[in-house]
């Protein structure tokens, strides 16, 4: 039986790893801060280092695609039909590194302290980005690729993708692919390497309750007109029933539940109520009954209130009838509600409770559905096979309850379907002082992903 | 039978009736406009003038009383003690003018176009404090006051009367009476000569709800945690039920219900529903069922939410799960109903009510009970009478709907009833441009309050 293709790669890993540990370190002392005009040059900077590095691992073509905002970086191997082709997403700009004064060491001055990296950027995500990369030269220097590879880094993640959407679409063709990967997420905890395999969507919408024409006199007016702010209450709270179930009529008809398997391996996963209402500082949970904190954190809908206003919101009293109440609402979704149904049923709900003396306007509607990636598909297959080589246990399927934008476009826009493998660890500092990635994963990461290729090359034969 | 002590006085004001528009007139020019520190000068002037005419009028004691804003003229009669004591309120400053360019006559060059005085202060409050002036200087003229008078006139009621509390607690004594007359409000109607003899009080309490320490993501714990804004909604729709009434129980206990004479007479009061509508831009009223719009504006306690706010409120979307919510209430109170009983029903039944995971806090309580005189009183036969004389109909009994503070002060620091009798219409411009009065009701009122003096002396034979 001959040796499989990836142990002469792991061995090129193995022998590059101080190189590759100094190679990260330049690309992490680039303060590609996106959101800081002042930073802009280093944002470019940070693009063009990528481009070049990519081209040093010997990939056929590569590109700093310009947009309306910071570049996008852009490769592709060489394409072969036999191969099935993986998109590979990632982001090169940081957020910004305030509070200065609580990082241990500069936030730009790569530090390794405990056999783990400091700097901004180290999980997040150049750091996760940089494996593949690892991965793509080892492939490169000794064999021959298993997959057909298309590399799409952004610079603008940091601050909401704003030009990504609009470069996916104008890059349809280019950029089509069996399946996506990226690797811009923590594992569940630190001996539990994960693939995660959906996001929730997300439906939005604005309701406005409007009365009289003008804020009246509560003394003058009050106890002839419907209270603008008392009619939103009312209606918010014909949202829910008294268990904490969404009273919508048809809200949860499309929900597709969870399957024996999914529902099993999610009860296996630790989750600790304890710490967890001591980390967010709430007295108890709260939630849909019947379902676990997990199940309605990943697979389970939610209607959240996220902001209120009305009236006089000031110091001190000011005794008003307000013209106006308004609320900004949101719905997080999951596999396979549809944003537009879930909009129509919401608003026509809200107009059904809407009482005299009052009209309700509803605006800013907007939705992406949720994205799920099934257990069966072959790149999650391929992905818990290297999972188990590298770290010599299964790995855990998870979910996530937010959305991210990217993953939608590439489920809308491109029809591929996206697996989430993420080396971070929950509590590495993303976006605060002292952002830091082990190094064991960073290694263990290159490992993985390098054998996910084969894996999922030999999916195609 | 002798012609009665009225005579000579309604003599007088006739003869100098000319006179009397002069003099206020060049009240009227003093541009009293107590909300703008440009004018500090010019109240104390109008101060000084009302001084003046008070001791050309010549009544016994003086005084321009110093406050920590602007003065307060106070003047007493010599003291009988067979006659009853009658305390005048009226405020001499006036509100600002803007929008100028509205004005058809600059707002500070009195001006009568068909028998109608147009000025800034003309019927609120000036003109109709002026003609207690006259009927002071014609009784004095003409024979022997039939009441104690005392006067009591501030420059600060245009901007809430911040320093009029203190001054009444500090000068209790001196201004101990039976009864207070203020002459500040409108009639019914033109041809509704009215008797206020009762306004509603306030209880306002602000409340927040506090849930996680720090707004969420709503997608990453959407699902475990109550919403404060969703519980604060909650909250609020537990305050009413289906039909419109409050439904904090013990609300309406105290409430002391109309006698079946109020609320025949106030059945015949003319309201029309269409207009009000038309005029507040309401499709439709709304209110506590089983009483007519005035009965709710007036003699029916109310529970309004006059501001609300929550979590994110600009533009666009910010899918958070706020930390807190918050929102602030308030209560029109009528007779009997104890301020603080009230601030403590709804108190308990909010916490009662406070859905698990979050906690409600309540602040910034404050109240003042409703003011009301009873019909018999002396006081407001003697207003009777001295319509009936006057104006040849029958005088109507209403109520108003808001509270004013001077009432709530003699009433809980002087124990002293008040009857509301104010000359001006419904339409004739307070607080905007082009207010005006009308000379008729002007004259009307003067009489109406010599005769008024008259009436309520001999209730004391």
């Amino acid at each position: 039986m001959a040796l499989p293709a990836h142990r002469p790669v792991l061995d090129y890993l193995h022998r590059h790893q101080e190189r590759y540990l100094d190679e990260l370190r330049e690309f992490l002392r680039i303060p590609s801060i996106s959101a800081l005009s002042a930073h802009q040059a280093d944002v470019r900077r940070a693009a063009e280092w990528l481009g070049a590095r990519l081209a040093r691992a010997g990939i056929h073509d590569v590109r700093v695609d310009e947009t309306q905002g910071h570049p996008v970086v852009f490769a592709q191997s060489s394409f072969t039909a036999e191969r099935p082709t993986l998109l590979v997403y990632g982001h090169y700009d940081v957020q910004p590194v305030d509070p200065l004064d609580q990082w241990v060491s500069p936030p730009f001055e790569p530090t390794v302290r405990d056999s783990i990296l400091y700097a901004r950027g180290a999980s997040d995500d150049k750091g996760q980005l940089f494996m593949h990369l690892m991965a793509l030269e080892a492939w490169l220097s000794t064999g021959v690729l298993p997959v057909n590879l298309k590399f799409l880094f952004e610079g603008e993640e940091e601050i909401g993708s704003p030009h990504l959407g609009q470069y996916i679409r104008e890059h349809q063709a280019e950029l089509a692919a069996d399946v996506a990967l990226i690797s811009d997420t923590p594992m569940m905890g630190e001996e539990l390497p994960s693939i995660c395999y959906a996001l929730r969507g997300l439906a939005t919408m604005e309701i406005r309750v409007s009365g009289p024409s003008q804020d009246l006199h509560s003394g003058v007016y009050g106890g002839t007109v419907m209270n603008p702010a008392q009619a939103l209450a009312h209606l918010i709270d014909t949202l829910y029933d008294a268990s904490g179930r969404i009273a919508v009529p048809g809200f949860y008809d499309q929900v597709d539940p969870l399957s024996d398997r999914e529902q099993s391996e999610l009860s296996q996963l630790p989750f600790d109520s304890e710490a967890y209402k001591a980390q967010l500082g709430v007295p108890e949970l709260a939630g849909e009954p019947g379902y676990t904190p997990l199940e309605r954190l990943w697979a389970r809908p939610t209607l959240d209130v996220n902001g209120l206003w009305s009236g006089f919101t000031g110091e001190g009293q000011k005794t008003i009838i307000p013209a106006t109440a308004h609320a900004k609402l949101s719905c997080r979704l999951v596999p396979h509600q549809d944003p537009e149904r879930i909009l129509d049923l919401l608003e026509a709900h809200l107009q059904h409770h809407c009482p005299p003396g009052v009209q309700l306007h509803v605006t800013h509607r907007s939705g992406s559905p949720a994205s799920v990636t099934s257990l069966d598909h072959p790149a999650v297959k391929a992905a818990e096979s290297a999972i188990e080589l590298v770290y010599q246990r299964p790995a855990v399927h998870i979910r996530m309850g937010g959305s991210i934008p990217v993953v939608s476009d590439f489920q809308e826009t491109l029809s591929v379907p996206t697996v989430l493998l993420g080396f971070a660890l929950p509590d590495e500092c993303f976006h605060a002082p002292n952002e830091h990635f082990h190094l064991a994963n960073f290694y263990r990461g290159a490992q993985t992903v390098a054998i996910f290729w084969e894996k999922l090359g030999a999916t195609h034969a």
